[in-house]
């Protein structure tokens, strides 16, 4: 076989032929290759293989092989059809990227997998795998029994005297994004004032612009908001609606008071508005419990979201969403129009992981777990990088929220870390309006915690060039 | 033991007790009822077991029994705080009702079991329920070869010289109602104009509802839509977009024309215009296969959604929408702000059923047995309701679409049937306004095809009745 019949000769050739056709033009026969090119069609096959590979032509399967169109597509017409956007949604945050593998990843938003009852979550989709939720269509409000353990989870912290929620009460939502956007929909509408705490979690951000909502920041801290300034912002602008994380905050870490929570709902009252409770960190708790405000409401004040995914499996994106009176009518219609009903497998996996005794064994061992990382990257910032300043230690959470110097460019201290292999957030993800300091937030739920010393190591040494 | 210390009377005796108490109230002690009544504990706690069932008393274990409040809870303040909706979201169809089993049920939107590839859905659990998609984090836009799987389904019906889409231009959504809401958030948006098919899927409708954009209907029938109609509409309403369901609309069942589509896509273009293409019974062809319109545009003109919800399973809330240019990045930031990501397992389920050579025999399966339901329906009415007016027999989807005399009284017929155990589903739910007949939708994808000549004989006595 001469050189001429190799796959590459060929191919080449065949360029040659395709520079001079027009897109679409059909390509020869294989069998016309293979009497020009004296080679067997394995070896035509391969020539054209390899043009296929480089996206050079595209065969379609009993019709030929064409040439395929190079012309880079324009879409400009869909600049004047688009129109400006009516409200711009943000990038994804830092907590989504993902990382190289020997990076010390303090970005992330989600615990790792050491961090997840796996074997519990496995156990639960084999079992369920062979029951009829494959087949079923489950109510559009979702499984009374998942609607029942959310409210039953609600009512364990509900004081005497206070009517619980009931399980008609809750809506099953398909993850607490939706929730977030859901609950924004159909409280507040685009265009209508609501109140955040800032810095706030970045997911209600994003949210917020989706839904278009104007957004009126409310100063907060590891100490939660100050209640004249929740009750201000909603005298100023007249907002029937503040979001809040009252149980170990993102990116803060705060937990409400008692006598904070008591305030808040004091005030949501007197300005007959809703707290919507985001509480994502639930299942977090370090060294304190969480403290469902919505637990105190028997007023239908508090729109309350628990979420599954993070602490059961990102695979399971199951949340409950519990609302009272008209505020639940609106919440299930926009639930129902934006996703119908959610998958029963993910409702039925999610019930059976929370409802496995070992669940509650789960949940004490990574609160013991979490809190040995938090401690080891507290501990490790304090010895190597001074310049990192802890206004607290959170009792709960994913999360360290910490404040550089004034003088430094957090901009530049976060690529020099990262081109060290340290990855961090930037705090300016978690302000709704802009920052109003030079914050990071560490994760220390992300994996090979044995890399804190590491990290806070080079954290340091990049600050110290910094000053 | 004397009839005194029996559970019915200490709980009568404690009726009496609550009955004077404020709400709140703690019950006495067990020890305390023990000693009172003479009984044993074992009887006491079935007192106040009966009384916490009845919704009188709420026990809190290790803090005792209270008297649960009675009062109904007031949820009027809501009424200012929520205002007048901007825009009504309708209820949900009869598509989405249960019925009683022996029912006749020819109302629902969702094939029934024995039509779903439940064998390789439940393997495709199994399997993956041993991976890691458990655990992982899927990629905002979709697991890459998912996007692949979409990008080559479309790329199959694509001609030679248009560019096919890439795996890339794929995003891949919880659902395909969530990917219409997407779409009509991301394209259109609150307040502007978006043409549809008068009669149209409900979902579109519930989704227009939802995202409050407004509705210029366009009249379709079994042959689409005409396509100077829709030039027309264009011009008079400045809109940029048009949903449609080209390949066995809902509930029309209509396919369009080669011609057809090439005239709508050059209106489309002419108008500078995104089609929003819902291929929702792709995988539900008879007697002909789709032809998504998609597949002949290169422009960015088409934006198009495919579902597997309805085919594989009810459980496996996946979608694959497709855009290219910036409206696809506006769809992405949509879809991510909406729900971030979908869950792995549910996207590795679907990648799983869908590739398997089984797949490819369950729909040829399908396809025969729809073929054999949508006969017996249509053979049925012909023979036993010859008041129901067929204006042509569907070559794909699940619903006959019929027209019923203009004098009877529709929801008088709906709810007679009803009574007589045969349920349908009213054709106003598919106006996008109002009716222009009297038109009723009849599913043979419901369980029990056997009773299509009873259900028709029952139609056909009550349209008797009726006349």
């Amino acid at each position: 076989m001469s050189d001429d019949s190799s796959p590459a000769r060929i191919a080449a050739t065949l360029r040659q032929w395709i520079a001079a056709a027009p897109p679409g033009a059909k390509l020869p026969s294989t069998r016309s290759l293979v009497a020009q090119h004296g080679a067997s069609p394995v070896t035509v096959q391969k020539a054209l293989r390899s043009l296929a590979a480089q996206g050079v032509v595209e065969s379609r399967p009993g019709v030929g092989t064409f040439v395929r169109a190079a012309r880079p597509n324009d879409f400009g017409w869909q600049t004047a059809a688009l129109g400006s956007p009516n409200h711009r949604i943000p990038e994804l945050p830092t907590a989504l990227q993902s990382a190289p593998n020997d990076a010390v990843a303090l970005h992330s938003g989600y615990p790792e997998r050491a961090l997840l009852p796996e074997r519990l979550v496995r156990a639960a989709f084999t079992r369920v795998a062979r029951t009829d939720a494959l087949v079923d269509r489950p109510p559009t409000a979702g499984l009374p029994e998942l609607q029942s353990w959310f409210a039953a989870e609600l009512e364990s912290a509900t004081p005497a005297g206070t009517t619980p929620v009931a399980p008609s009460d809750v809506v099953v939502i398909p993850g607490s994004q939706g929730g977030l956007s859901t609950a924004f929909r159909a409280l507040v509408g685009a265009g209508r004032p609501l109140l955040m705490e800032s810095p706030t979690y970045w997911g209600a951000i994003l949210a917020a612009a989706q839904v278009g909502v104007e957004v009126i920041p409310v100063p907060s801290g590891f100490n939660g908001p100050d209640p004249d300034a929740v009750s201000r912002a909603f005298e100023q602008s007249g907002a029937r609606a503040f979001y809040a994380q009252p149980s170990f905050a993102s990116p803060t870490g705060a937990l409400w008071s008692p006598e904070l929570a008591g305030r808040v709902l004091d005030t949501v009252r007197q300005h007959g508005a809703f707290l919507i409770e985001d509480d994502a960190a639930h299942d977090f708790g370090m060294t304190a419990d969480p403290r469902p405000v919505a637990a105190q409401d028997d007023g239908g004040h508090v729109v309350y979201i628990r979420s599954l995914s993070k602490s059961v499996s990102p695979a399971v994106r199951v949340a409950g969403l519990i609302a009272r009176g008209p505020a639940r009518k609106r919440i299930l219609a926009d639930a129902q129009a934006e996703s119908i009903y959610v998958s029963g497998v993910l409702q039925a996996v999610a019930l059976d992981v929370v409802t496995q005794p070992a669940w509650r064994t789960h949940l004490r061992r990574l609160r013991h777990e979490l809190k040995t990382r938090r401690d080891l990257l507290v501990e490790s910032l304090r010895e190597h990088a001074p310049g990192v300043a802890l206004e607290a230690v959170p009792q709960g959470g994913l999360n360290l929220w910490a404040r550089l110097p004034d003088a430094v460019d957090l901009g530049r201290v976060i690529q020099e870390c990262k081109s060290a292999g340290v990855i961090i957030g930037a705090g300016s993800e978690w302000f709704p309006a802009e920052p109003t300091g030079q914050y990071i937030r560490l994760n220390y739920a992300g994996p090979n915690p044995g890399a804190f010393p590491d990290g806070a190591r080079t954290i340091g040494q990049v600050l110290a060039r910094a000053a």
